[in-house]
């Protein structure tokens, strides 16, 4: 007989680059492992450079990254990681990109435009990722861009549980601020107790001559807690302009849910000044609630840590967003 | 020297499979060209079998077939003429689809489900196909499921020019069958003379305490003439049930329009019957308007022509659909 | 120490579409276990869905399809379930085709044709197969068009074995209904005692002078029971008008052996009436024996159950066809 | 305007590999033109440079090669010759295999066999070949291991119509040298004024017990002058057996046709010292005629000079091949 | 007949990222060209949006960038200005790349590091670059990381004209700052009049026991004007160092020259107080001269119109740099 | 359920081309295994078939070949060996190749010439070859020219220790026969206990007028004994020169030192009548020392056994080089 027989045993390592070190940590807490000791640095020229302090070979290697600012240079920092691994002969790549950069260029909006979500599929791809697992992509169809499986997790449980354990449900509406996330809204105000649907519609006035465009509340929210959701919130224009149309449409109080909050620019200073009660939002993102008092931040990593350990183990993770896969 | 140099000239030459031979044939005429005559027939266990009567060795080939059912015959047919092409040394081969099939799997609704749409772009991406011409599809990020020029046509200048030259805008209104709708019938509304705007909307009923779903008119249509549109009308369930909300609510009339008239099973009889004035379509799948006395079929055949055109002579097709890439 | 440890265990699923859910059962029977439930059907306008009813992470997947009329739509229905299975982290994908689609289409006959048996490899691997287990392919060459491990298995012990059971071998002859097919009969005859070989020739008349072509068998059949073979037979002409041949030719019986009975159209008809003794095929494709008296099914399903069971074993098939890889 | 236009020339270039000179300038002197000069040369460890000297940037290439001993040595010059012209941007690059090495190892005759046809197709590809020139295939399934255009010419109207110049078709019988070209030399026998056709069979002996195979010529060749055709003749054992076999069964002469003379080892010896009147192959691999009296070298550079200018020009090769693509 | 031809012309188009305007209007004002007009913007979250302003379809597209700081952004809003032109339907996209960036990570220095050299160049590819063309690579061995043709450059021309324009040969010598660029200090040292050669050398002190590393000159520089050359200067540490070196070994004057002028950090510092007489570097990157005297930039962009309008007309670039490709 | 659990083992099976029996077994023996029997043979006209005498499916297979003269053959022979391991459904592919090919081949040193050490990667990945195995690459970037993982060895330890055990350290000195090797030479003098470090260097005379170029020795070698090093010899010219060099700069004896020797054409002679006291070199390719007194082949076998041992059991190589990956 020629050959040579082993047992196959598999191995999960967590690696993270330097974007987010807190999200890493709490998600290697919930793994009950620690995350592989990587020397990462910039030169002078701002270069990247990494290298895994332990063998890597044969590992199931799970790289985490956040995407915040500055992105460019984080993403290229994963890309640069996962080339390593490939290299260093990681058995199985599962890049994990928690806020899916570039989503919102999903497609033309006109001619000659790049559809950069898709690039960002095809960089990973190209970089050496077998699979991705990412969190509330900005369209569903993001999914559909990689050529291999996507593990797309929801957050709204996280959401919907906090909202659940800190308000009364008895006089709560569901609030979409623009038409296009009223889908989204109806799976909340399933959710959160069969609760009444309202969003904020973008017209021209009817009324009156001189202006052209006018925020409507389309639905009941007078006298109501209203929890205001998107799957993002960048400079929070938008957001805090929909708190001051519910508001003045007789809200009570309102809400702001998000998954992903990137928070840029004016965003703390608009969110925290709209008279929103509470703006709620996952650690996607690196958040900081120094100076904003009503920023509540829930930790993604218990989801993020389920995932990995279905994904390592076989097991399905369809079960850990509830039926929405 | 060595070297033995000739002017590069290109042809443009269109093939046709057998779905839907008027379409192909509209086109061509509006090209002033003919199609390439081929011969396709089925053998006797459904295997397809095609030839090309005139060389193709260079060309500029253009595929065209119509996804109507048989579908998944029909899309054969077309990866089995790329394949032939590709091997008879055409230069650069563009799939034309003019109703995407499987464009509404664009996700996994649930865990273990395909993306059939991007499985599509996937197929006609191994058989050959180097680019994509299609005509409104699903959804706007089906463009990223390719890895190659998509251009992207839109149905609705002709749609809304048949109704401004038949209708009068004074008293219209636009709906949108759901929510989900909602901003493509903002650009109808808008081209159609800033008409105001409205939908349906499936709610639970708060009214009654038994009746669990309810559909309800967003948008005020009593006494208008609403455009009811969809991009694909395939069984017709939904849409004719809008048509009797919107009556209900007090529309004067009802024109359904929508680019793909799938029209299956008993659509015909839903939308003959369900009391809308008119119901407007284009032939991007082959339509038959015998003992259907309010459907009106619009042609897409200038369009692709146009479309085809400008890719051959390299010009731009933005123009064509009036800025909406 | 960062890794986290366990033991690597494989598990065989088995899944097969709508096609031929006999063939099926029977394979999930001989290998002891149950085909994973799916979600299949078809959307109205012929749209085909699939969702797979528990997890197939990290599965080694086998998924059966019998590519019988309609044969477009069976095969688009395994491409789709290859995807679901891609897409839901299936670890290892092997497409069975125990009948190969198009097959017949293995070259270029002219210029400006398809090579669709190579189209059919090609689809299959952008779907996402990883290998392919195929049974008694048109030319053995077909092999080669898939870039990956292709385990092509062959009936003829089978429908030996059932002819040896049943028929003296004393007086035995074997017959190719044409020129190409005598290599094959070469084997058989062996494995069938040494019987004599014969075979149809097709040639212009000699004797006749208007009579263009007629068929004439080389090799002496009078006297025997001769066994007509061949790989596929679909219209049954060509086989029927052999048996007529071979009866003028003094043949005592004729019995008629194939591995796929493909049977369209006129084919029962032309074989139940030729005056053939009995006909022998597997049942690669569904059959229906009603009505057909002659008509004698060997079930596939143990073959290809054992080759699934090597494969997932990582055992050699070679033994299983008997030296013929 | 940002752009700068100007005429789009093409230019053919002819590169030829060192393994048969003549041919190459052959062609060359067919199509007017002059092979680019080329630096090509063997390092101590048998390592191939090479490099061309005048620049290729965006020619039509065309790679010719003549796989004779040492045969891989050959083909590896080829890859880099395709490789350089890659990388110094040639357009479009066609290589030319006039005799296709590997072509017998088409399949997996037993398990854990190579597909080395397939494999070669593989290597060319890889290097940066974009399509393939070959004259006579042993198999035309071939065609299909190639993912682009093959142009697959065909030898025989060159041999036959030496052929019909120099012998009277008045008694003359194609003859195949075993049953798996029979349907060759139907083609041939057409082609030669409908003549009788015959071939050698390999079988076990029903006359005499102790003698196991004997090869028995199926057809009437008594009085007739032979045409003995293969695709390609290697040792000549084969062949050689054959022409006695026919001698015996009473044939006047026989002629021997073979597009690839590869004559191997004790294949001159054999076939000029066997009996048959002539030997006629082409020159797709090098030939010397020294010392051979009855061996006759046709030319097969019109053919391909032919191919190359319509491959080049965008005509159409099937014309040259007589509707045999 | 049912083709339609038409001539086939080409026309160049020049597309500039906004990392180094001035390089690319240099270019285009050598190319009597405009720059296709783009709208680029960076999100609030660092995301970069770009869009041009012009069709690209068919055109023969060259995409400019200049990696100097912030570089990860740079490098990545090229790749997604390359995916707007392939979508767009350029027909040939070629990156140009004049400082190559992660050139130094052209390998593993130890295990478990990536090669990000080779991720750049996948990344290019992935996003659908056909071509590179750079200035100047690390090593020539980066050539052989991309899939397809690299026109690589070099500035010494220009470097050692302007030294031959502006200091005497006679009393010149070349230095290498290491043992590493010996071998491009002989070209130099060829190039400007034979100059002698010398280099820096790390080594081990002999003479006191405690020092443990000195760097020594290797070659005679006393009393000579030194041309102290490197293909990139990043800190400007080591060239700095090497310029004390050479002074203390009785060079008369020192004149640094480089390719790349990265001068991060304390580059500026360093090399206007280390007593060079001169720094000459080209414009590959954006440089400043104010407030650094003795700072001379040469431009490349001469070098980089006449490489993008060689590469437009398929003429030879072989010339361009005088023999060295 | 439905799923049937094995437990999931992986085996080792070793495959030796048929260049270096020697080394194959030696590895074999190291590991305690055997190499897989295989049929491997040449046709007349060159053409390689090969067969493994044992079922490979599943397993991790290594795959040896030693490239000497006929190097292209045995390339050819190790790429039919990988498609037949890949067709065969072998788990995982390895390509050893202790001497790389065409490693000189790794830039293009002018226009239009290929990189043939990158072709050969990518014939290799077209093969099917996962990974690679190579001991001391002639460019550690050659690493780049593969997309997967490579094991990159290096027999400086072999070499150095077999020094240490046989010289006293004490009056050694490290030469490089060329400038390009300085680096490499260096960590030699630090593993020889910090030897002095020289190199011969090429340069034009200035002494003498007429004289145009001179070796001359960089360094104090008078009255040493010199450890003159590279990383393969091919047909001695260089090196040996270098040795007259070294010995006219009053050495008192020369100790050659290679991982590859090449030892092409003249290299026996001259290197056994050059002066050197001895010549180590390893087994990468087969050695002959008969007739070659001072030829000492120090064996690799150990090294690459114990590489082979780590990839299959997913251990660390990094240490096996002592720290330079």
């Amino acid at each position: 007989m020629t050959a040579n027989w082993i047992d196959n045993k598999r191995n999960l390592m967590l690696f993270a680059g330097r974007a987010h070190p807190e999200l890493g940590e709490a998600i290697a807490n919930e793994l009950g492992i620690e995350i592989t000791p990587m020397t990462a640095r910039d030169f002078a020229n701002g270069e990247i450079f990494v290298r895994f302090e332990e063998s890597v070979r044969g590992c199931d290697a799970f790289v985490l990254q956040s995407h915040t600012q500055p992105l460019n240079k984080w993403l290229m920092e994963q890309l640069i990681m996962i080339d390593a691994l490939k290299r260093g002969s990681a058995k199985r790549i599962t890049a994990i990109l928690p806020f899916y950069p570039y989503a919102r260029q999903d497609k033309k909006h006109r001619g000659r435009e790049p559809i950069s979500a898709r690039l960002v599929a095809d960089l990973l791809y190209a970089a050496g990722a077998d699979r991705i697992i990412s969190v509330d992509l900005h369209t569903d169809q993001i999914q559909g861009f990689f050529d291999g499986p996507v593990d797309h997790m929801h957050a709204m449980p996280i959401l919907t549980d906090y909202i659940k354990a800190n308000y009364s449900l008895d006089n709560i509406a569901v609030v979409s601020p623009d038409a296009g996330r009223v889908k989204v809204a109806e799976k909340w105000a399933k959710t959160l107790g069969d609760a009444p649907l309202a969003f904020v519609h973008k017209t021209r006035s009817v009324d009156v001559a001189n202006q052209v465009v006018a925020n409507r509340v389309v639905g009941d929210v007078a006298g109501k807690t209203c929890v205001l959701l998107d799957d993002m919130i960048d400079t929070g224009g938008t957001i805090a302009g929909a708190v001051g149309v519910l508001r003045e449409a007789g809200a009570t109080d309102v809400i702001i849910a998000t998954t992903h909050g990137v928070f840029s620019g004016p965003a703390r200073e608009r969110l925290s000044q709209c008279g929103a009660k509470e703006v709620i939002a996952t650690d996607t993102l690196p958040q900081n609630t120094e100076g904003w008092d009503n920023l509540t931040v829930l930790s993604i990593a218990p989801l993020l840590a389920k995932t990995i350990k279905e994904v390592f183990e076989n097991g399905s993770v369809t079960q850990l967003f509830e039926g929405q896969a």
